[in-house]
């Protein structure tokens, strides 16, 4: 199998202090590699960046008929524990007829870095709200009780899952070879990065007038898409290149270095994995392969900072930078 | 030159998620490698790993006659910003007629959680004598005022820094090829792995009753192992792989995936590099090749969590883990 490729350095001064390594795939919906690095066929968890497929069985089944586009941008995101967010996962859990107890994904401290402060000096509680999984659970939530079936949802066997498991070898058009446990406690299917680019094809290739499949992804990605800061949040790199790009894309990340983005204009599905599982370097590379592929200027303030990102000292200088590759970029 | 070796898996369920990879080298003092992995001749930055050689100067000169060990563990430190930490460095700032002032590091917050959260709470300010490398900005302020040089003594052309790159180029035995600027604004010189390591022999072997510069190189060394919390701090894997030691050692982590270990009993230096530059490898790796050296055992607590490290979901089961591969433990 092929050798992961140097995707992004890390400098200081003259030096090249760290590398990462990574694969990619971009992909059309009939399978067709448009261009790959690394090993396509490395069997990988999507984690985070698998939401808008977790989130297909909410619409499919009709359990969602009544969300808006913000409730599916949730059900997507890793959102970041604003105010805003916990409010409307909140209130959704509401009405279902739920509240945060319902949630099996555990506490999480806001990453609203100042929220998180105002919460240490005011004594209020870190609940399961703010964990950067609330929407998905409150999706899997709607979709349990749509069902009659238990709350557990969670587990492997429970009907929620079986049809998360369902869609997700129906896009990723292939069976999953197993699942481990995400951060939220939801099984995480496994795929091949192949798999999932074109899975995040099928997505971008996805007609509103089309099946109920379909119709549901291409529902999801444009609630992405409409709605960048719930998605991920304030000045988040998912939020940052939605709102950047000049035609409609959605992008998410997953933990361990995992990206992937949504192309309708170009019927392109685009998966990427970091070796080594680094957030930063999962971001440059992502935003590497979307100006590669001109859906992003490299210019642009909001993609500048993730193809030439600086790294500030503790007095604020900057001393080195984290750059994509040429092998990405050029 | 030779690839970087796989070191360090990290696996969820069933998969391995992602990998991290690397370079080591084994050294005696004389410059013989005893084992290495990867690439001994790589180019890098020491980070944090050097504070016992930028401490050298401090004690050659004279300056730090009257120094405790407690201080010079603190010249050494990258520790957590404790209370203890930061009393410390205050009073000897103090002693020497400085305060936190002079310290050219920048602040930055507690690594001790609970008391950064009594901070937040409190109002407290971040001062910079919370900054891991406090002790040795106290020691570069020693020594500058005792050689009767002006307090800029992070300028790369200062006499402090001179006679920091001295010793540096003395103990790795070759022309330092540069350096970066570190996250506390000091220059940090490069060096290849192997010559790291072997400064890290040198240390070793360094005799208590020797030339002025092994008399330095002893006290440093004895006073990491007599003090392994203020070289880091509670919990931190400094301390706790020097208190696991069946043998007197000095460990010290660096920024981006370094780690060192000075080894008397043996005449050994080991020096190793992430090349990702990821720290949770860095520890596993380091643990891994000292429970190989016979240094450490592994089923000792303070050093197992390290060799099979549990990754907790956020409702604190373990879905996953952090483990040597066996190309360092086998």
């Amino acid at each position: 199998m092929p050798d992961a490729v140097t995707m992004v350095e890390v400098s200081r001064g003259d030096f090249v202090e760290s590398v990462h390594r990574g694969h990619a795939v971009i992909s059309r919906a009939d399978g067709r590699t448009v261009e790959a690095w690394g090993d396509s066929e490395l069997v990988m968890l999507p984690r985070s960046s698998a939401k808008m497929i977790q989130a297909l069985p909410l619409l499919e089944s009709g359990a969602g008929a009544s969300l808006t586009d913000e409730h599916l941008a949730l059900a997507c995101a890793s959102h970041s524990g604003e105010r805003r967010h916990v409010e409307k996962v909140a209130r959704w859990l509401k009405d279902i007829g739920f509240d945060e107890t319902a949630l099996k994904c555990g506490p999480q401290v806001s990453e609203d870095a100042e929220l998180a402060e105002e919460m240490i000096r005011t004594g209020e509680p870190v609940t399961r709200l703010f964990n950067n999984c609330s929407g998905k659970h409150a999706g899997f939530l709607t979709l349990a009780r749509h069902l009659e079936a238990n709350l557990e949802y969670v587990d492997p066997d429970h009907p929620v899952q079986l049809a998360v498991r369902e869609a997700f070898e129906d896009v990723t058009v292939a069976p999953s070879p197993g699942f481990g446990i995400d951060g939220c406690s939801a099984p995480n299917f496994a795929t091949t990065l192949s798999g999932l680019a074109r899975a995040m094809a099928i997505f971008a290739e996805a007609r509103e007038d089309g099946t109920a499949r379909e119709r549901a992804a291409a529902r999801l990605r444009g609630a992405m898409f409409a709605h960048p800061e719930l998605v991920s949040g304030k000045d988040r790199a998912c939020a940052n290149l939605m709102s950047a790009a000049s035609e409609p894309i959605a992008v998410k990340t997953g933990a361990e270095g995992v990206y992937v983005a949504i192309l309708p204009n170009r019927g392109l599905g685009v998966a990427l994995k970091i070796a080594d599982g680094a957030t930063r370097a999962s971001e440059a590379a992502i935003a590497a392969i979307l100006v590669r592929l001109g859906a992003l200027h490299r210019r642009h303030p909001l993609v500048s900072r993730y193809i030439d990102s600086p790294i500030l000292n503790r007095n604020g200088s900057a001393v080195g930078a984290v750059r994509p590759t040429d092998s990405l970029l050029a």
